[in-house]
């Protein structure tokens, strides 16, 4: 499916409604989203730098992404050259991306080897993220290595990228898989059932603490009673050295509509709706939740691998050594 | 809305479609499906009671039920004399399961006195249960003593007994609420959004291990980890003195269509329909999961609370005393 973006605005809306989801995704449209505002109108660029960021309050690879591909372009001379240097800018984070998802899967199917039945949640794979995704590209990368039985897929309610998008995925790269209620987790991994889990990140604090997709912190918790590994992948763009611990990051609140009923699949779908709840039903829908970096057995970048996943261990991954990684 | 039953396999048909659901329900109901097979075909007593106890594996009042109601039967003289007797008993079955209500509302609301906003799982209230329900009627005794903020309501994937049922008492009776997706429930109660969590309960082990909807056992972590109150309402008559631990119980597995699809709401609804994963998807979905008993901070039964909960103290509920308990 091609997505026609004219501008920064459209991008944005797009990041918005989650027909562009997935944080190293995020980063990287909107980095072409910087490159567009460019070319289309030069004195608007802060408008839409600001428009871009604010499109999901709790992702940083957005943030990093605009601010990054902004820098480029400002350090050109006034004039085209300025949309030129972005465009470049936004390519080579791109590239970045594609090569970081790599090197992602190798770090994790090492760490994972002989944990053949795998729980994941929402949606980390080639729809959310450049190159083979984070998280889904770990799994895809065990089976490559005829190192899996089974992938645990989560749901993800409220808006279902488990049942929607990494079937979809895990068919289609020829993974046995079972789709399960969030709610069916715990239960799962506490009867044995589960040999590891991982997840993707949406943004990783300096302590370690991990925003990710609602449900995530009940998967780590009964991980952890269950004595298997926790993991969380996702590019070391994820982490935010700024931000101190979870507490400090900004849990988006969406939509009750989300929660109250379901809509169509696909970017854009109207008219499709199934109501769950009477109509006008209170509803509290935080999009993300914070697990604390004690809860996660290791953090798998681009760069290396954290764990035990400490201040120290996710600096050293932010300034390129792995010390007291593996 | 009525539902006629003519006969204990019609019974045995409404509670396997969960037209009757609840465990203290599912009890009574079943009881008087035992005394509708003795009017309808005295020879066909064993079949009939076989049949209704193998309706719903989990729930252990279903077989108390049955049960008793047959050995009132049986305890009067061949003839019509057993068809009445057996009604007899599963009317005082009922009003029995009626002042339980009451008493576990009475006994759960001493208990969350000053827990102000309250998070539950599943359907618990009069939709479920005789009386006042378990779990809901505590939380409805809470507002009726005006010490009540908030509901958080989780819709209770996959059959959403939540969004549909606990929304729809919770504004009949006049109670603040919001729906959230199961999945929230953990990362609300971490941000110090709730009190405390009270469920029901499916079936209680001998050392307090607690079968519940699936989705439980997460908000028990969840509760743990943050501090707060977790605590399970039911009658006695749930708790299994010969099921020595929660390993020993039966979780059912479900038609894995429930986690496909969305069905229409309302019992016997067909037609509408809403695929939520490709067609064919292989799917688990457990009913239940299992909370040990350390990870449950009061036991609340018509017979009065267990707290802590452990072998002892479950055993003194059983036997009618209460020491050790409040």
């Amino acid at each position: 499916m091609q997505l026609p973006l004219r501008g920064a605005d459209e991008v944005a809306a797009a990041i918005r409604r989650l027909s562009i989801r997935g944080a190293p995704l995020i980063g990287v449209a909107a980095g072409y989203g910087v490159a567009l505002a460019l070319v289309r109108d030069p004195d608007g660029l802060d408008d839409a730098c600001a428009t871009l960021i604010a499109a999901r309050p709790t992702a940083v690879n957005l943030a990093h992404a605009v601010d990054r591909v902004r820098a480029a372009a400002l350090a050109a001379p006034p004039g085209e050259a300025r949309g030129a240097a972005a465009l470049d800018e936004a390519r080579a984070l791109h590239a970045e991306e594609e090569a970081s998802s790599d090197a992602i899967a190798r770090h994790g199917a090492a760490l994972l080897a002989g944990r053949r039945r795998i729980l994941t949640h929402c949606n980390t794979g080639a729809l959310a993220a450049p190159g083979r995704g984070t998280a889904l590209a770990v799994i895809a990368e065990l089976a490559d290595r005829g190192a899996l039985d089974l992938v645990l897929a989560c749901e993800t309610r409220p808006l279902l990228q488990g049942a929607r998008l990494t079937v979809y995925e895990l068919r289609r790269l020829g993974i046995d898989h079972a789709l399960v209620v969030d709610a069916a987790a715990a239960g799962l991994i506490a009867a044995g059932e589960v040999d590891a889990v991982i997840v993707g990140c949406d943004r990783v604090a300096a302590n370690g603490d991990v925003a990710n997709k609602v449900g995530t912190y009940a998967h780590a918790l009964a991980a952890a009673a269950a004595g298997i590994p926790f993991v969380v992948a996702g590019p070391c763009t994820t982490i935010d050295p700024d931000c101190p611990t979870g507490a400090a990051i900004v849990i988006e609140e969406r939509d009750p509509d989300e929660v109250r009923a379901i809509a169509g699949g696909g970017a854009g779908a109207e008219g499709d709706r199934f109501e769950l709840a009477p109509p006008g039903t209170a509803c509290r829908n935080p999009a993300f939740d914070v697990t604390p970096g004690a809860l996660v057995t290791a953090l798998v970048t681009d760069r290396g691998v954290a764990s035990p996943v400490s201040p120290e261990t996710v600096r050293a991954l932010v300034s390129g050594g792995t010390p007291g990684a593996r």
